[in-house]
């Protein structure tokens, strides 16, 4: 059976739908659920389900697989690639509504919430009435959803040492393609029984199946946090420090970097805009590294980590307070607004490469930026290889060599063994490096996989293949 | 195609295989090849290829592809469900003669290896060449193979703290169902482009492709090890004290537990065997932890341990010595042959169940032994919920009711929200209880799964679904 989009939110078939689930028509409120945070051009929905139970998502499969309607999963919007933004006739299906945290078991050391909860209400909840530890921590934490966090597999600076979104996902309730509801997973660290269903879902964007339900392993509050801003006279030292420290036996739990030429845009504004730190005229790079463990130990953690850079710092400002360190991430998270400031437009792209490269990567990436006549300016997640970068222009002119200077981004992470999306996605805008990244013959077996999951191809379609 | 079985070593179809491959025909060296470490009956194959290179790994395939010859590929065989025994003119593919370490880069943190290296040939080249830490640590250790701990996602004491073999697989190489070649996986920590192919491979026994090629993450050695036994007048205090340890904010590496009836059996010849530790009459249960970490942290992790115990122990001896602390492991490591002596017969299962169940579960498992007049010991992985179960009989009504016994075990496992292998795999010898586990459903989805890898179901057939 092919794809059958609707003819709008008139489409008759519409009205069987609306019997059962709420449906919203309005084309205003649709239009709020057209995009995300990318630079894919949104696209408003035929129609559009906001969902409040797993039994409203199943009728909702049923009713598409039957129809042949493609659908989009949807949380807050917050992504990256385009992965929530519809097909032209398709039908979004909101799980936003779902935003209860049903079960808490400090006991087993897990949780299980609906989709919709967002991720810094759960890591509040579990943190100030469980002391317990939910540690992913996308910069969109205060507005993006768990189920989207489980569909992109979201990132964030402490994923260095507790790992991405996925790590903590125990199991998944999932509505398939044909309306069935399926259980995965655990409640246990162990299980072999069966093939491992949850890590398919996780980061599949919407194509294989619908989250419902989630189940996250917490952890006890770390005793002890320590944070220090450490100034490097070059981006070489400050990646060179990154492959110290795990020479030292530490793992930060984050260690975030600038680069020259992001700390050039942002060093006047730095202080006078609430960095409790001044960083003087020979640093020419930071890294925000934070170590957390047991009550006595962080800083031993921290000094050995320290102890084993062999080329720097040459400077080391220890956050004295919780106001400095707040300060500090505060700072660290509106990067992304600040470099940006005073550019006529820009990219933002999200590469990932071997550890070992960083030095020569984040040469490679200045001289694209002078070869393009374009600004390159880098900040992210170091510790784990994944860089943000920003390809900014001052002229119109720089607006036509951005695209290609993108692919050369792009073909430098690939050419060093690197991926094109460490934790944004592939969504809709990344498409077009998928086959170069996985091989064909990976990319045919993938989208099997995504036929046996969803046999008519109704599961946002056009995303992450 | 259905499947076309050898008939015996002389089928005229391993003449073209013989071409390019080493065949093996001899029936006393294919008797070798039959059966692994667990219960289940061995099967003499019909041939088998001794595989020394990716390229005879898929003219193997491509050949069994043709002919419709069911293929069980096969590691060390020491499994413990049954997984690398073959099926009636079955072909074994031998991956133990592929044992070299590939690649080594310090620098980004991971190594690549053919699937014969044995798991402690590696880990000992890593920390002794180039001062990194492999962290899996299954029994078998000194003899199992790498290739077969990613096919089972082998576990081990310290998967507690560093998570079980699939957590440090970042990529596989792969020989498809029809001889192709896929890459899947990454080179640094982080990457979101495609569907999570390596996870799917860890843990699915040979059933969907076969393992060619395993990067491996690496980790800096632990610069600190402290060691310790603690004695507790209870299992019920025991199980505490590990949801006691989270709340203290320390993960330590390992926690393992020896239960009253282990113990009782052992307790005699504890001391005069190698334990470094004696074993006061108060005891009747113990805990092995274990924490790592940087220079200078580990004595204030072990004390808020400690501390944080609210019930007992009633005995701290910390391993003051590497002598002793390897005594203590190898006194571990042999509980399973010390805890069998002098029965005449044993089942040892594999359950694993969520945290805060441990107390209760270690009682009602000592109810299914009294109630079918059998003795039940435990020990094992209790920090990740984890319990090797060993059903022992002293009489040949005894065998009668081991299995009755050990469907309670596993009822029991299941209605705790627990699972029947925690690390072992379903290989052949529990598929039985697959469906209770997974429901009809998602055990459905499994075999199209298994059925987009694998068209012709020639992988190992009748293992893990």
């Amino acid at each position: 059976m092919s794809l059958l989009p609707l003819n709008g939110p008139d489409d008759q078939r519409l009205s069987e739908l609306a019997a059962t689930v709420d449906v919203q028509r309005d084309p205003e409120e649709l239009a709020l659920l057209a995009g995300d945070e990318s630079v894919v051009q949104p696209v408003v929905p035929g129609a559009a389900v906001m969902a409040r139970s797993v039994e409203d998502v199943a009728a909702t499969m049923r009713w598409a697989h039957t129809h042949g309607v493609p659908v989009t999963p949807r949380g807050a919007g917050s992504g990256k690639a385009g992965g929530c933004v519809p097909t032209p006739g398709g039908l979004v299906l909101s799980l936003a509504p779902m935003t209860a945290i049903t079960v808490v078991h400090p006991e087993h050391g897990y949780a299980e919430v609906e989709p919709g909860v967002i991720t810094e209400t759960f890591r509040d909840s579990m943190e100030h009435e469980h002391r317990l530890f939910y540690p992913p921590d996308p910069a969109s934490l205060d507005w993006c959803t768990l189920g989207g966090n489980v569909a992109t597999n979201a990132g964030g600076p402490v994923a260095l040492k507790y790992g991405v979104t996925g790590q903590h996902v125990m199991g998944l309730t999932l509505v398939l393609a044909d309306g069935r509801v399926i259980e995965t997973g655990r409640r246990q660290p162990k299980d072999v029984a069966g093939y491992d269903l949850t890590s398919q879902i996780v980061g599949s964007e919407g194509t294989l199946a619908v989250i419902v339900g989630v189940r996250l392993g917490l952890l006890p509050i770390p005793r002890e946090v320590r944070t220090a801003l450490l100034g490097f006279s070059s981006m070489g030292e400050a990646a060179s420090a990154l492959v110290d420290a795990r020479r030292a036996g530490v793992l930060p739990r984050a260690m975030e970097v600038v680069d020259p030429v992001a700390l050039q845009r942002v060093r006047s504004t730095w202080e006078h805009e609430g960095s409790p730190f001044g960083v003087d005229e020979a640093t020419n790079a930071l890294l925000l590294v934070e170590v957390d463990g047991p009550e006595g130990t962080t800083e031993a953690a921290l000094q050995a980590m320290l102890d084993g850079m062999r080329s720097g710092p040459n400077s080391v400002r220890e956050a004295s307070s919780a106001a400095e360190r707040g300060a500090l991430w505060a700072t660290r998270r509106e990067m992304s607004k600040r470099v940006k400031r005073g550019a006529l437009g820009w990219v933002t792209e999200d590469i990932a490469v071997p550890l070992g490269t960083m030095p020569s990567v984040t040469a490679e990436l200045a001289d694209i930026g002078a070869r393009h006549d374009l600004t390159i300016a880098c900040y992210g997640h170091i510790g784990d290889g994944n860089l943000h970068v920003n390809v900014l222009w001052e002229t119109e002119a720089g607006a036509g060599q951005a695209s290609a200077a993108v692919d050369d981004v792009m073909a430098l992470a690939l050419r060093v063994g690197g991926t094109v999306t460490g934790e944004h996605g592939i969504g809709r805008a990344k498409t077009k490096w998928l086959e170069d990244r996985l091989g064909a013959p990976a990319l045919a077996l993938q989208r099997s996989l995504k036929s046996a999951w969803d046999p008519r191809g109704i599961l946002n379609p056009g995303v992450a293949l």
